[in-house]
């Protein structure tokens, strides 16, 4: 019997998503060429808007993979993917006014809703086979961050529940605009625990172009130094500063997902950990700061749920460490990212490096590698 | 027998140098505050530099141990150290004005030369006894490298390998002004492969504010941002630029030793090589770009040493697994950074957590820990 695979880390736009996109002429937005030929260009990355570079070239070139779910479930078909879980890419919702936030992420949900509810009944009309034998899909919901009060995200929150395929939200790095160690989240860090939804933690924004050399520095090197580094390293920052402000403290049943294997987070909780022992601004140590109750280890062995898209068996070791165990590891793909450069129709590296790695670093422990392909993420995300 | 122990990071501010820092009232500085009971105060992070904070209580306080070589001696036989690889803390000689740079570097290793010449000379003057039986010390030099020209740094790695007790160079992330992917650096490369000499790669200047929310952002948990997340996260992006600008390609003997196992390196390899294989701008896939010529984990496999100073075995796990084995992995303990907050005669926490973790990341390998412990330093920098 071949295993379950489950994707919990795989994007879409959907296409009102794109023609509102279309519509845009700053971050984030979508140029078509002159040359209809050419593909359309998706610039979602501040240091993609480059006017040194001609508009047909900037950003990245986009295809139907990024909004035509068909071309996800060959995909999927393609590596053995059984269901995925699938949710808005980045920047989301983020970057609207505020009175457009709330319409827009009702739509995207319940779209997201319709799609996974239309591609399971084809599946399997009466719902009567197991997940491993079929092709599903879920979601994670999109929240309206920008919208003028946090109970519009709390209203929503509650709403997802209401959606049979939707499991759990995704969320960049800003909250409210101020980060997420930001009280005003409360509300929201609140709903997510009483409504005992998940939420996935994603990066976009990277760090400032000075952290890596400037614009130029960073465009000699293409896209590497902002998505190899600048995701994980700003997945890092947001949760370490909710960890610092105490909202694992304040908010004990919270379930976050963790992209890139945590950033680095798995890497460098012993530093943290240290560092806060050594900190004489908080209070533990005479200081008149609160400072965090729990140890960084506590909320990575609780809290905190990591994906197993890092790449390589050396960062997924210390996943496993640093979470007490691969139960809380859950395989991704990040589709429609990362396509193969050479031909469409082959197996995508950026997928079978992971698999490999899974594979690798768990040789000999078949039911550890069964749980991070996709037991793991059927069991936490109630997926039948 | 007890084990060899060598202490690779370990850092000291000769007595010279704290009078320069005391002449300067710019970061760099050391204030002496007029109770004279008052410790001193040492201000080396922009963002310590806080005209909101009284001048009395900015920055930390400097006790003996940062510039009185008995007190490392002191610290050394509390933890079992055998010998210690000393090294001028951070930030070096960056600062200094062109014309200054050469002068302070030949006095800063000189007086490292006759530091350890006379320690080692107390300790063993016929130099018969085992490195495991007597207590030693060895020293990794500083670079003028705000000269005029890469010229004078090159001659100084030059006269280094005539001082006896040099074992290499410590070197920040900003290399003549402009990072390590600087060509100007080239013949600095050339110098330290073709001398074999060792280069301790250690972070000083962080990351820009507003990668953590902005100056109040980060004054809110004192320290923990800057020191837990900026250090290790700007290491990792000054190595990742080296590699992708070839330097590793065109000196493939170079041999860098990592601060804090690599920063985060050893976690995100995998992410950065996958990133490159799906870099359109580089020849490799179609663009007009070099790119690096060698796999990162080949580079970590041959030219990178990572010290232990990761504080748990998730993070030494990553490395090891990085690294290729242990044999490329050194213990350290950043003394005389994070002292216990409580009384001074106690172990030091931030020593004895790694000490635990690694023997706990390879319980039951006996010489794999001896070889992180001492052997491997040994053996790597012919201490004797």
């Amino acid at each position: 019997m071949a295993p379950l695979i489950v994707d919990i880390h795989t994007h879409v736009y959907p296409p009102a998503y794109m023609q509102m996109l279309r519509a845009r002429k700053t971050v984030p937005y979508v140029h078509d060429p002159a040359d209809a030929n050419a593909p359309p260009r998706l610039i979602i990355l501040s240091s993609d808007d480059d006017a040194s570079i001609p508009l047909d070239q900037r950003g990245r070139p986009v295809d139907a993979s990024y909004s035509n779910i068909e071309v996800k479930l060959a995909f999927m078909r393609r590596h053995g993917i059984n269901s995925s879980v699938i949710s808005l890419a980045n920047p989301w919702l983020d970057f609207l006014a505020p009175e457009e936030a709330q319409t827009w992420a009702e739509r995207i949900n319940d779209d997201l809703e319709a799609t996974c509810a239309g591609v399971n009944r084809a599946a399997d009309p009466e719902n009567t086979r197991a997940l491993h034998e079929k092709e599903t899909l879920y979601a994670f919901g999109a929240l309206p961050l920008s919208a003028p009060s946090a109970e519009v995200v709390v209203r929503e929150i509650r709403r997802l529940k209401t959606l049979p395929h939707l499991r759990g939200v995704i969320m960049g790095t800003t909250g409210l605009g101020k980060g997420l160690d930001d009280s005003r989240l409360d509300p929201v860090w609140k709903a997510l625990q009483e409504t005992d939804s998940l939420l996935f933690l994603h990066p976009h924004y990277g760090l400032p172009d000075e952290a890596f050399g400037g614009p130029e520095a960073i465009n000699r090197y293409g896209h590497v130094l902002p998505l190899a580094l600048g995701f994980p390293l700003e997945t890092t920052i947001a949760v370490t500063r909710m960890f610092l402000a105490g909202v694992f403290d304040r908010f004990p049943g919270l379930k976050i997902l963790l992209a890139h294997s945590g950033g680095t987070l798995p890497f460098l909780a012993g530093r943290i950990e240290s560092c806060i022992l050594h900190e004489r601004k908080f209070v533990a140590n005479g200081g008149d700061v609160p400072g965090p109750q729990r140890s960084v280890w506590d909320v990575l062995n609780t809290n905190i749920y990591l994906d197993a898209v890092v790449y390589g068996t050396a960062g997924l070791k210390a996943a496993v460490t640093a979470a007490g165990g691969a139960d809380r590891l859950l395989f991704g793909t990040d589709h429609p990212f990362f396509p193969p450069l050479g031909k469409d129709d082959e197996e995508w590296p950026s997928v079978t490096t992971n698999y490999k790695a899974i594979h690798a670093a768990f040789e000999g422990e078949g039911e550890t590698v069964a749980g991070v392909l996709g037991e793991n993420a059927a069991r936490i995300l109630k997926l039948k």
